[in-house]
């Protein structure tokens, strides 16, 4: 249940400024394994406001003699996935997944051969492809998706993920998870919060590596979701076909939504990078106590992407990062990450 | 995920003769502590095979040295409410909710007064309610529901939920779970299960109460589900409205289907008491390795009610436990508990 008067604004700022003047030494004393913690989780963070912002919270929220702490069963963290755990460049990998399914669905379905959007697909100009609107993606979404059993999706999506390849590092897409993040999954699970995803996302897609790749459990993965249906094969056993209905758009207003119908509990800590993520850090912002809200800023060319369009950075179709979301981080106290200044390195492998 | 080589029915039965003749000494003797948590934890149940088919499934699945083990993460059972936890006779205590709503809508709505099915509910007569049907119902839910805030239908439901009382005992609606289903409740969670509500009744409703009364957080709650939508009050604080669109019909094959979209793992076991509780059930039992299924029977008219119509019990409209549900129940080696014979007492008060 949420409470029914969460804090204004300016309770979140004046908790912010708050945890700023925090006497860290004396929080170091009463709970000297945290910062120990701290210190070993977060290895690939340099020192800064963002590192800080989050050791801060950690501290806050877990430590009993604090006003601001969060009882564990309260503990919840969401988190973005393409921009935020993983890149979302040239394209969200599942967006690629489904591209690559479409010559496996057009030899069963020879009549889409020649149609929109498919045509394009079949033809493997790639430029023409990145050209697809959202409606057309949405389309080839549903052409490769619906009337699979969910076993066979699960096993199909499984064989994929562990072969496919990013263009540019030549490496598994999993492989191109931030290693910061990773770090802050985990120091925030060794600090007693329950760490979802929530993502625009296939649901069930995340869900075949997101335990594997993140250590979240499917049952912690929120995302778009379509719905399924219960029927019978031809002996009598029970199974689920995914089914063309879309049940959860799990973007923009849908996080919160998503987050209401499959939690039910606000978050405490919100993680995104793009203005798909702000009603969500909205949400999380608006209950009272301690809240942390981050943006994950891609600023570093040279070794991920550069993209924004905030502070001049390019405007890409994919993770709009824009100069109003960017205000509303300013004006309610919400952290930016710098990939460029706040990360040691980027992925595991750097 | 799941596996995509779910056992037959002939393995389930195998399973369970085979668990029938476990050298239950030996399992004392690798783990002790088990044997003594089932003695003190279903206090309530008398000794008989439901009480042993519970005891040998929680000692197979959690022994490492048993091939029916199965790891912590796996661990999910599920339980209807309605008629399995707690009483749902003469009516769903969440139909009674929203039928003593009516007044308030109503007088909100004055055009409703006189409009069928809100004239037979404005009448007060019983009998009269009592007869109206499933879709009267649904009418009146969403006439009753939509439109509020999340916030406020929280705080409604749990000042209601906190006063009212059933009709037969005078006593909280909360007071008459069955206190054998808690003591199963605390078993598995104390054996590494997570406890799963999944309801035909409404998902926020029983998320209000559901750790209070059953220990079960919100996120473990998974019930009929309407959507929410996003917004922002006059002073730009966003929160969540209740919305007419109906998501998720958890009812019959809507239980899996729940299941899968806020769970997305097969559970180990699964506990209902009616026609509706079947699909969760044979999907429960469709995948491989440890299953345990069970069916509430009631027929105890003395302590609580006794309808079915299995066995000759009168038909209600409500908690339909068929002759075929007690066929099927027998051919896959569902575990049948009678309320009469397997429970001392029913109640915690009794």
């Amino acid at each position: 249940m949420e409470s029914n008067v969460p804090s204004s604004g300016v309770n979140r700022r004046t908790l912010l400024s708050t945890l700023a003047v925090l006497p860290i030494p004396g929080l170091l004393r009463t709970t000297p394994a945290l910062g120990q913690d701290a210190g070993s989780h977060l290895a690939s963070w340099n020192d800064g406001p963002a590192k800080q912002a989050i050791i801060d919270f950690v501290r806050a929220t877990t430590d009993q003699t604090n006003p601001k702490f969060v009882p564990a069963e309260d503990r919840i963290a969401t988190f973005d996935q393409d921009g935020t755990l993983w890149v979302e460049h040239p394209m969200y990998t599942q967006v690629i997944y489904c591209l690559e399914r479409v010559p496996a669905v057009v030899a069963q379905k020879p009549e889409l051969k020649n149609r929109e959007p498919f045509k394009t697909v079949m033809s493997g100009n790639r430029e023409a492809m990145a050209k697809l609107s959202l409606r057309d993606l949405e389309e080839i979404l549903f052409a490769t998706l619906t009337g699979m059993a969910v076993d066979v999706f699960d096993a199909e999506a499984k064989k994929w993920i562990e072969t496919a390849k990013h263009p540019r590092w030549k490496r598994l897409y999993t492989e191109l998870t931030y290693q910061p993040m990773l770090e802050v999954l985990q120091y925030l699970r060794d600090n007693g919060f329950r760490t979802y995803i929530v993502t625009g996302g296939g649901q069930d897609f995340v869900r075949v590596y997101a335990q594997q790749v993140y250590g979240i459990p499917p049952e912690q993965v929120v995302g778009t979701a379509s719905g399924t249906k219960f029927g019978y094969d031809k002996d009598g056993k029970p199974f689920l076909t995914k089914d063309p209905k879309l049940l959860l758009n799990d973007n923009n207003a849908g996080k919160p939504e998503g987050i209401h119908l499959e939690i039910g509990r606000r978050p405490r800590a919100a993680f995104g990078n793009s203005t798909g993520d702000r009603q969500m850090l909205e949400y999380t912002g608006a209950g009272d106590g301690a809240r942390l809200m981050m943006l994950v800023l891609h600023d570093d060319n040279q070794r991920e992407y550069a993209y924004g369009p905030a502070q001049g950075l390019p405007d890409t179709k994919v993770g709009a990062f824009t100069e109003a979301l960017y205000d509303e981080a300013k004006k309610d106290g919400w952290t930016v990450i710098s990939m460029k200044n706040d990360w040691k390195r980027i992925f595991a492998f750097d």
